[in-house]
């Protein structure tokens, strides 16, 4: 970078497709020939051009992202930035709505359970910020399953056990957790609240928790490392880049600062079209711009594809050796969605998978991580005699998780711990790290009541037969409904007041 | 209790959390030590430091709770109600439209459900106490599949049986009942209606059922049993206290009264989070109220966790014995949910099991009863030879009960008697004693009507044969559905008069 | 019957319980020391006290039942109807309503479906004569089952048959029948139509279809087989009376007549309650009436208690050997439902039984005949031997028909014929004898295209193999929703126009 | 055709059933004697009786229709258009709102998913041609089933395959196809567009896609052939005549023409009851007219029925050889229903089989084909040793497809190739030929996504492992809602703004 300090006129001049330079936090850039390979496309930063992108640039990129995508002789220098033109940023009509909503949120202690954060967050989020959270693959059935899935898991609780003391703390490869539950990545936090992922950190420690760090973080890998409390333990999420060196760089850098575990993200080699998150695109555009921009707009496929075109495809099982040249953290793999994946990631002695299908953001139809557990925990046990919960061989899952009950079923299927992403994320953005203790606080009371209720005293109490998971493999899909039949067919209806009664005759 | 009799200025000088009194039913406590020790948070009592509580005391508490909790030297004396500022009940907007809808119950002729009573009373009783009655734990699932698994079981009926005399009294633990049902035992009966419990002490005398007094009732154990006729059988639901010695004395109090049989609940170590309960609580109060006291605020958790922090987690198999050292009385186990349960009870000699979840109360995701009773059967058979309905140890089961022929199912299938106990709340706050009985009178009603259509002509005529339960394992969750595919799809309508269908084009 | 002819006056007069005559038909009866007896309770008859009752009394009565239930000397003689002020009906407003709408119904070639009628008929037909012909038993779980269980049954089509003539003919107890249906037995008939039952006897003549008469006809049982064309074949639906030289004096003359078999019902010992009915009851109702007549009101049960105190609920299998010993009519047995009773049926020599029960009137959570058929069918082939349809065993199913699919499943699952009641009943309540015409005929169209659909030229080459019904005893019930859950999902929307697109934002 | 030309005063004279002309495409037609044999009734032609008929008859004809139906000497010449009065056509005023509509189609860059063209064409489409694209048979169980099916069938994804270029082109009957997908036979593409199926050869040429023609195109089979593109692959979808001349004339003809595969259509020996297509004839006349026609409009019974009273449905298998004999273009049957005839396709030496419902068009509780494949599959390699994909016997699906997903299931359960239908005709009545095209390049990109996801880089490696197919014969029906007890049930709410919570409030 260079020392040299332009003036906001100097680089508004630079304003087109042909020579297009823009700043981010004071720091200018020229970005004319980066132009076709802006994986958001073209046309959001000409938007910018001889301008200050930073207010667009920063929830949807980590800081460093320009610096390492830019040869260093096109970070031409710093700006004064007193010279330069606000930008103003207009605020769609929809937008006002939701921040005058935000004041209205309920008092914290009106939050009785997780659900409750999502409600709120659903209605004060900025509509871009929501969409990206809250979409999902295709026609968003997997989301959907994740959940439902363990609605088709019952218990079978038992009484007359001791449980004046209950203990629900438990040990994540190795790590000491207060709950069989780690924070999983999620990208891009400062969609949500200006602190981002730090949220998450901070919140993480008091609660005896571990976070997952993601590699599409807005808040940068060290940030949130420095964040952290002492001794308090992170775990890395990483996407793979095609250039394995950066890849190294970062593991090696990853180890060094303390990382204690890496989970290699193996169900997207390309990001899911999530056409919530498309969509919102275009409603965001006034038509008369699309129509002009056709062959643009149709490459902006939402913040996903935006930020994602990194990713190795090509990542495979012989990869696998190449890791554990370069590290001595434990590896794991996050996305296995099948028996066959689990067995091989053991014989190939990494230390656990988490069954996932990427919170139902990839491959829609992929079957819920709590239903491929109990595939994984039979034909494990078949094939290679293991038994879990299991210290050598960690099982995770994540998807769906609501409540303290989804994650006790789990650990009786035989699940080491259980990530919770979104939640967490719909937290912050509603109170930020406040939110985020309520949350993980909410977890602790539910955890509390209902290892009282199964009659377990400690997560090792907590066994196969107090589930009955015998439906968890049922996909099914009703015979459709035969509409002239149920027209024709007039409901029972109760006991009425007389008010009400008289009121239907009149109106009828 | 001193002799000492204050005047009302004095007692309302004691108006701080320093130095808090309450009068209560006109005798007056100093509770200023008690404040934090109260389960429903010091908050509510502080509205009333130096006031007549007693209404807001009455429907949540035993009459004697307050004697029993404070030490003797804390319940200072009594004092002059005259001289006693009237607390003026500010009665919700709400609860006054309720009220007024009171009056416009439909004339009890009308009534010929038991869903009937739950439908008035949904729109005619305080919001709190409809809130305290049907709420139930978490997501409320486990409270309607107690319903629902009724629906998984159908009947194979036998026909040309003489059915002109059907006859479906039994005997519940030997004692004659006629019908195989009891009242089950539930909480402050005062909420619904003044009368409390003895509502159905009253109701069950004239049908010549037998009723569970509840630990918890709003009626003293000694008015309840007092209420009843002559020869009339009652049970005693036993939550147990930490302080056994409190249970034991209570426990004999109860046989000397003539008390036929101990249900000691199993499923309850810790009262369950009902949210619909809790919730209730914010709304009632104001806004403003509920930041100032943010910490106060979150320790009122609903009228359930209010009453019930002297129950004991630590009860555990071991302490059967002493209940059968200070006891003569049959001992039931209430809230069992597996067959290994069931089956330890059976071994260590108890006289039978409620297969129950509480109503649906505690632990969601429990299974219904009715679910757990196939089970039971089966493996009792199995495992010991033993036959149901089985006078040695006898299965009753309780939850979601609303026909007659939910009973004869629960029959059918192993189970000497079933357990109703909302829809006698139901029915008593909406007719009191008289609600009561029709509700009774309905059972009766359905009973002989489904026994003469299933062909038994007595009990014993229906078994294991006349139901198919094969589904009842099912725990079915439909993948979720396709949006746009629905949407786009449009149904197929029958035909229309001419008028609808001229008035349809007009609308388009 | 005397021949004394009284005038309006002198009858007027006897307007009491003390002394109560009512004129029926131009006929005079004292039917004081009848009042309580009456089945639908004394109060409607002393709404006519000495008044002229026949519009009230026809539609359901059958007209000889007066005759019959009163002892000669209380029949005592006519009137000169010019005399005998006129009752003026009182029409409700909602039913005349109803009878405007009646000037509505589309043109018959309109009608495309049996379901059609059904959805005219609910709204032109008289409120209670719909109320009576649509209820049925407790929450209507199996009236809607009975149509539901079709559903789980498909089809497995063959090719490449040469279906250009396709016949749809079959023999139904050796009668020929130019369809596998007949028209089942259904009570009161004048409530749809004044010509009642006739409108079925005569569009049966017209299409070849045997009707099924019933005990419970609002035409007498002559009438209607005087209605019958020259060789037209009518069975005869019986309910047993307590008094058994009452049914045995029907019997033969209905042999005499020519009657061709004799469908004993066996499923309901007592009418069935039916809520719609007997709520409609109520609302047809004063309020203030009601509560002076708390008592009577609560005996009214809805129009089908009123009719069937008659039934015997003391038959038994005994009896099936006096059936034979006074009539040669083959027996059949309307209302078995499970497999061990269509095998005693059997073994008894009867010529068949009704897979019934009864359209979901009687026992509620009954199974559907379709689901029943699959069993015997199984059963009756490993105890006996016998395959089906079978000449000498027939099976025949009724309950929830509505297509002729529905039809061709139960031939294919073995029934020789299936009943269809209701639509016949909508068809007639809406256009009269046509109706029922046009109901066979698209029943007759829907045949021959499904015949060739199937690739089954004939009902013999509709074979077991030609359905799958593997899912035909699933008697699920769905997990109970996660409300939280599915309130914070926001659905997913597909592409708007643009006008749509921007008045959505508007909205907001 | 004479050569001679008439006035249009001429042929005007000729408007009554007893001589009826019509013009067409300029030219004089005498239908009188055709009246009563036309397949649509005769009532739409005497509408057209002395004038110009060609924009009725344009959309649901194929161009050669009335040559190939009239005797030479009933085509009487040419008429000078210029004399004729122009018909004026009026347009319904619904149909009226769907053409402004159809300015406001959103951008085509905003459409995601082939669902989006079916959200637009309902909207924008004429009427009848909506219902008879739309329409399906009886209650449109199947048609829904359809898609449904492919509900049930889930994924099993493999990770850590070097997915960084993926293939789905294949070959189908030897010819290379872009991806394992054909555009299936669909009638009357004229009703959705004016090029009608020429927009699916143009838009199938430029993605390397095989178009199948259908024998009742709106263009005629030569027009269609001489629009594809050089080396362009064409299939030919056949009903057989019941004159096997023209049939062998036809097949011929396509043979010499280039056609590749001859897919005889067997599940449709009679056009099914579409009866959204029927009603949608009544809806579009006014009633009095129906009042006096009644016969006649009886026999119109929509689009299907008129167009196909040719199709022969003596067709069987002994018409194989005859096939076999005319030509030597691979046999296809299509609409095989079940295991038996597929295998008997297979031993009688054929190509291959479609195994499809006709859309959900034809017999209602047809599986679908995609159930159907899992059941061939199986005992095809039981009886015949055979493995799927396989080249010598091709098994292809339709109905319900929507995602390149589904089409990935289909092939791993076995299929060569998957035929889509309906989305084109949306595309195509939406946007042209460019929809076409979108909708192609939609699957391609959802291909290339979820080739990657499965962990599969050519279609060989997608097989049967990678789903979970268990749940694909399931069809069930929920047990009926108790709709009393669904009434009463207070759903639990999440939290709320404080706006929202005191609006409600205000609302009770």
């Amino acid at each position: 970078m260079s020392g040299k300090v332009f003036t906001g006129q100097e680089v508004a001049q630079h304003n087109t497709r042909e020579s297009c330079w823009i700043i981010v936090h004071g720091k200018v850039y020229d970005v004319t020939e980066f132009l076709p390979e802006h994986p958001g496309g073209s046309k959001i930063i000409l938007k910018y051009a001889g301008k200050d992108a930073t207010a667009e640039y920063d929830p949807i990129h980590p800081p460093d992202a320009i610096t390492k995508n830019l040869p260093p002789e096109k970070q031409l220098g710093s700006v004064d930035l007193n010279t330069v033109e606000k930008v103003e940023i207009v605020v769609r009509e929809e937008d006002k709505l939701r921040q005058e909503r935000f004041a209205l949120r309920p008092s914290m202690s009106e939050i009785l359970t997780l659900h409750d954060f999502e409600a709120i967050a659903r209605q004060i989020m900025n509509e871009k910020a929501w969409a990206y959270y809250s979409s999902a693959a295709d026609d968003e059935i997997t989301i959907r399953e994740n959940h439902a899935a363990y609605h088709r898991i019952w218990f079978r609780p038992r009484i007359l056990k001791n449980v004046t003391h209950v203990d629900w703390s438990t040990k994540i490869l190795g790590l000491p957790s207060s709950m069989p539950i780690y924070i999983t990545a999620t990208a891009l936090g400062k969609l949500g609240h200006p602190d981002g992922e730090l949220n998450l950190t901070r919140a993480a420690a008091k609660h005896g928790i571990i976070q997952m760090i993601p590699t599409l973080a807005s808040c940068s890998f060290d940030e949130i490392v420095d964040a952290a409390a002492p001794g308090q333990n992170q775990f890395l999420q990483l996407y793979v880049n095609k250039e394995r060196e950066i890849t190294k760089k970062f593991v090696q850098h990853a180890e060094k600062r303390g990382i204690k575990g890496l989970f290699i993200t193996v169900d997207a080699p390309q990001l899911g079209r999530r056409e919530k998150d498309m969509r919102q695109k275009f409603e965001a555009e006034e038509p008369d711009e699309m129509e002009r921009n056709n062959e643009k707009v149709d490459r902006s496929q939402g913040a996903a594809r935006a930020i994602s075109s990194f990713i190795d495809p090509g990542l495979c099982w012989e990869d696998m050796a190449w890791f554990k040249s370069i590290t001595k953290m434990p590896l794991i793999l996050k996305g296995v969605q099948c028996w066959e994946d689990a067995l091989q990631a053991y014989d190939e002695g990494l230390a656990g998978v988490v069954l996932s299908n990427h919170g139902g953001r990839q491959l829609d139809f992929a079957r819920s991580g709590i239903e491929v557990l109990v595939e994984v925990v039979a034909k494990l046990e078949e094939k290679r005699g293991l038994r879990f919960p299991n210290d050598k061989f960690a099982l995770f899952v994540d998807g769906g998780v609501r409540r303290a009950t989804d994650v006790i079923k789990a650990v009786a299927l035989g699940a080491t711990a259980v990530g919770i992403g979104r939640p967490f994320l719909y937290a912050f953005s509603t109170y930020g790290q406040e939110g985020v203790e309520k949350a993980l606080q909410i977890l602790h009371d539910e955890f509390e009541m209902n290892m009282r209720l199964l009659g377990a005293p400690t997560l090792k109490d907590v066994v196969r037969d107090m589930v009955d998971a015998s439906s968890v493999h049922q996909h099914i899909v009703a015979v459709p409904d035969d509409r002239l039949f149920h027209q024709n067919y007039e409901g029972i209806a109760g006991a009425q007041l007389r008010a009400a009664a008289k009121e239907q005759k009149a109106r009828m």
